[in-house]
């Protein structure tokens, strides 16, 4: 199938795709609450921050806000956690902290090596709505090998807003179809083949944990199927 | 001197200061001269692509064009030069092909490794020029870590501007003061320092071969002040 294919650049879909957000989350705050004597349920924590995310970029896509990265509408919404939570007493300097936990996700096992074999025979980089500073520091973080970084930030469009897919592609002095989107979200592959970007699905079955609810399965019949950044590769060719 | 400083990330220039496009222009086209039987001086020939490049910038620096990436102005320099050296009958695509020379610069020899000592304390990146597509695939040609591709196009405006070193800086997140602009060129650290960044200066005293006619010493006292990437690392801790 791939052989038809004359894809330059392989972009990811980073929070779920590439790194798993939800434990790298709960094992982060659970530690910093240790440390400061803090009590809550913070994989329930996880899950609301998370759950704020589609709302909060939401009122950028619309208009109604002008351009805001994602690390300011995570504060914003880490705010309304600590006292949705009950946790109060944080000085500036732990909320920058609590907030930069998006900076030190964890990737899935199989994406760095993965990523590297992919690296040796295309363009790698991101596609996120995450901020460029916000995915610098994760790659650095978790040694992920992006060649470039880009997204929302750089397209200034969340995704799924054509523009986030689009002025990526034209970042790297190609065509749509040159380019494949790698997510473990049909929704984020479906905007993009609308856009005319190639796509592959990554199952990820465990990124919501046990409130897993769709995802499980690729519901259309993208580019490439596979469950791992191995089988990525390998159907890639690497 | 350096321990005062409190830098997060070195962004850097890239023409002449991590790659030697003189002798990289030169050679690649001397071997597609060869192979097509054309005859021209083509140190001369790197020399003119070059000596059009400012003029070229200008044009979108004061507006009177909108915002058009490096390898169109590259494009375009290109025709005049085939007429102005009397090279005639190449296609489209070998037209092509000499224009992605600028894909294809090589390093200087410390690049590499110096760049590699920086990023295991630094964020890396480009703060170019060029276009983010032709930073990607000359880093991947040259094998250049950067964590991060930035510059003119990110910024959408070309250094020295003040817009084209600050969208930078705050595309990581960071103040100015938390930047290093590593260059080759007084005239951009200048640019840089007025801007607020730090500043590293790395002599490149052949960049322009025997036509070299400044930039052989830093004319300032700048943060830094060595003469390859190698001093550079040492001079920052690495």
């Amino acid at each position: 199938m791939t052989a038809k294919l004359d894809v330059q650049a392989l972009l990811f879909d980073v929070f779920g795709t590439v790194v798993d957000w939800r434990t790298s989350l709960t094992e982060d705050l659970t530690k910093f609450g240790a440390a400061k004597g803090l009590k809550a349920d913070w994989a329930q924590f996880a899950d609301d921050w998370r759950g704020l995310y589609q709302p909060a970029m939401d009122e950028v896509r619309s208009g109604r806000r002008p351009w805001t990265i994602l690390d300011v509408l995570h504060r914003e919404s880490l705010e309304k956690l600590l006292v949705k939570h009950a946790i109060s007493g944080l000085s500036e300097a732990d909320k920058d902290h609590v907030n930069r936990v998006w900076h030190r996700l964890e990737p899935w096992p199989d994406a760095v090596e993965g990523l590297t074999r992919l690296k040796s025979r295309y363009i790698i980089g991101t596609l996120s709505n995450g901020n460029v500073g916000l995915l610098t520091r994760m790659a650095k973080h978790g040694k992920l090998p992006w060649d470039v970084v880009l997204g929302a930030e750089t397209a200034r469009a969340y995704k799924p807003l054509p523009q986030a897919y689009l002025a990526s592609a034209e970042l790297l002095n190609l065509a749509p179809g040159q380019v494949m989107l790698v997510a473990a979200h049909n929704g984020d592959l479906a905007a993009a083949a609308k856009a005319g970007l190639r796509t592959a699905f990554v199952a990820r079955p465990s990124e919501y944990g046990p409130h897993q609810s769709r995802d499980f399965k690729a519901d259309h019949n993208w580019d490439v199927v596979t469950d791992s950044f191995i089988g990525l590769a390998k159907a890639m060719g690497c």
